[in-house]
Formats: C-alpha cells, sequence, structure tokens
C-alpha cells in the first residue's frame, strides 16, 4: 500500500507531450540538409548542426527562432561563407513555417486534462519561446484546463526549485508529466516530486540519456497519457 | 489629501527602465544599414526594416533573435536575393553580439530598489525573450531584490489581466513603472492600477504614441527613478 500522496499541482510538458513537436523540427532540419546536399551527406550536416545548436544554446535557448539562427550559422560554415542568397531565403522561410506549424493534439490528451483539471492546478511547464507555446497552446483548445503557462529557461534541478517557490508548494506537491527522461523526470525526482514518463516516439539527441534508476514511489512510466488517471495511485 | 492605497506588488519593466537597451539594438541596426549602403540610405534602410519587424511581431515577438531574423529577411529583399554570404554572417555575428551585450544599469536603480523591496514584493514584467531577461538580470545583481521575472508575450491590457491573475491580486493593487508609456503605464491605468513613469532618453518607434489623458490619481511621471521612493504619496 502506497501512501497517500498530497501532490496539488500537475505540471505538463508541451511540446511531444501534449502535441507533436519534434517532426516539424526534422522537417526543418531536411530543409538544411537539402541546402548543403552538394556540399555535404545528409546525416553529416545533422551532426554540424547539432554541434552549432548545443554551442548557442546559453546564448539562444531553445525554440523555432533560436534554431533558425543556428541554422543559418551551420549553412555558412559549411559553405565556407559562399551560401547563396537563394538558400538563406529559403531557410528564413522554411523557419517561419516551424513557427507557424500546424498543431495535432496527441491521442488522450484532452480527456485526461478534463479529468484531473477538476482535482488538481493544472500547469504547462515548458522549455522554449513564450510566444510560441502561447501560440500552440491558443491553437490547442487546451487552455481552459490550465490555470497558466510557465517558461522556463531550462529544465533543470535549479530550475525547478525556482518554479516551486514560484508556485509555493513544497516537491512532493508537486507531479510532472513528459516525454524527456532529462527534463521532465530526473530533476523533479531529484528534488523530491513526483513525476509520470511518456515516451514519445522521437527524441532529440540533447534530451537522451543513459539509463538510470529512478525511484518507484514516486516515478511512473506509461505508453500514453491515458493510463494516468486509472493506473497512478497518487492522483485518484 | 490622498487615499491610502494598497498597493502589495511592484512590476518594473526592465530594458531602458533598469538597464540600458535600445542603443544595443541601434548598433545592431547600424550594422544592417551599413551592409545595405550600396542599395539604399540608411533612414531607408531602417523604415524598411521596421516595417519588416511590425510585420513579424505576431510570429516572432520581441527580443534580439526576432530582431536579427527581421534583419536578415530585410536584408535579402533589399538586396534582391543578392545578398552576399559574408553580410549573413556579419548580421549574425552582431546579432550574437546583441544577445550577450554588457549590461549598464540605470542610475539610482540599486537604491530604489533596495528601498521598496523591504516593503514589496517586486517582480520584473517584460516582453522579450526569457532567456535573454533571465541573464541580464543575473548580470546586473538586482536578482535578490526581485521575487521572479514575468515574461508576457505582449503588455497590453490581457495580457497584464493575465498577469494580476497569475499573481492573484486587484489592479489596485499593482502598481507598475517603466519607460513605455504604450506598454507599462496606458494599459495598467486602464485596468484599474497605479503606473509611474519614467522615460527614457530615446524610444522605440513602435513604443511611440500619441498623448493621452492619464488619471493624476493613479498615474505619475518622473525624470528619474530616485524620485519615486519620496515624491510618490502610495508608497510612502
Amino acid at each position: 500500500m502506497t501512501t497517500h500522496a498530497d501532490i496539488r499541482i500537475i505540471g505538463f510538458d508541451a511540446d511531444d507531450t501534449l502535441w507533436d513537436n519534434e517532426p516539424h523540427y526534422r522537417a526543418l532540419e531536411k530543409v538544411f540538409c537539402d541546402e548543403m546536399k552538394d556540399i555535404l551527406p545528409p546525416e553529416e550536416s545533422s551532426a554540424e548542426l547539432f554541434r552549432t545548436e548545443i554551442g548557442n544554446l546559453p546564448l539562444y535557448g531553445y525554440g523555432a527562432k533560436a534554431y533558425t539562427l543556428s541554422i543559418l550559422e551551420t549553412a555558412l560554415r559549411l559553405s565556407n561563407d559562399r551560401l547563396p542568397a537563394a538558400s538563406v531565403g529559403r531557410i528564413l522561410e522554411a523557419g517561419k513555417k516551424l513557427v507557424d506549424s500546424p498543431l495535432r493534439l496527441l491521442d488522450d490528451v484532452e480527456d485526461v486534462l478534463k479529468r484531473l483539471s477538476t482535482r488538481y492546478k493544472l500547469i504547462v511547464a515548458t522549455k522554449g519561446d513564450l510566444l510560441d507555446q502561447e501560440r500552440k497552446l491558443r491553437k490547442s483548445g487546451l487552455e481552459p484546463y490550465f490555470h497558466h503557462i510557465e517558461i522556463m529557461s531550462d529544465k533543470q534541478g535549479p530550475d525547478y526549485r525556482k518554479l516551486l517557490r514560484h508556485l509555493d508548494i513544497r516537491p512532493s506537491q508537486f507531479l510532472m508529466i513528459g516525454n524527456s527522461l532529462r527534463s521532465d523526470i530526473i530533476p523533479v525526482l531529484t528534488l523530491g516530486g513526483y513525476a509520470i514518463h511518456i515516451p514519445y516516439h522521437t527524441t532529440w539527441l540533447h534530451e537522451k540519456i543513459e539509463a538510470v534508476e529512478l525511484p518507484p514511489e514516486r516515478f511512473r512510466k506509461f505508453d500514453s497519457i491515458a493510463e494516468i488517471p486509472d493506473r497512478c495511485s497518487w492522483i485518484n
């Protein structure tokens, strides 16, 4: 028998937890690799882009604008500063499409939010760009279920500590649900909170981590968000 | 005699209220105008850039990355898609410098925050990019005075309504201090809050507005932030 948990607020990651995101980034990456195809094979262009992205993270952070700027920088470098203006134009245009890409909710998300929102305060806790995430939330039709969005510049221990202070709750009163072990699960468990991992079918390389032991009394992993309300004793 | 105000939280705009910002943007604009100098005189390049920026606001929002992308788009357009790769490189590089530009606090800011923070909860309420603003706040050394940063995707009525709901206070318990009548002052006064205008020596064209009548019982204008603690009856 588990002791009764005292969860007050449930945080949901947004991209690839509530809605599709990674495929849109991969589509822009493909535009970039196509522009580079006379210079490098796609997997090498991708590897170069990843290097640029990680290098720029402290400066640019996450999101579509950061990604577009990193692509332009990589394209310039790989083309030895001979990038045709037309390529710049196509990349900028594809970057705009990424910012405003259509939104597809993941299965069962709305049902689960509807059930949980009657008993808990729900928030969106996401990295990325506030404007982008607000736009997606509006498009999603999920706004009524959430108290507000928390945009975090990163999702590591200190960021969650700041979040909890801001929410004015103890770690044991917080449950985080998301697709990234690295960003949604491990830092929250480490602080003493609860976490549910719902893997998405693809994971951005930067979010991949080695297997780790997670505390079974505060951690669950489900294949679908639909399993949460019935299979998770903390929130019954 | 004024009735006693019941202000609980004071919101500070960040850019050009706590620290210099506009001059850094103007420096990047100059880099762009220089790249365009064989095509157009600087004032026309600037006007074209402003048009692009405003057109992109709904998509890109505010901040250095948005500005850099708008510059690249404008440069491509003005050059008739013949922009040299070297220009793209110089603009990207200057854009990075903008993101990481040195921070200069405005006069007396720290003193005023020190005095007010003993009696009020202070927050930063700013547009722009969370990562950028967190970085600036860290560089500024002002973090200890603020409860947290609120990043707003815009600063109009609905955005402030959302902010107040989030802060869980009534408009009459909120005072906003900033340099922009359009973004910091008028929407807050309209909701029923208090506002203090501290003009900065230059104003971004987008923030300029026509003269308007403002309610004297909830509005003040000072030349310097230093005047606030002693000359504003609501917060004595």
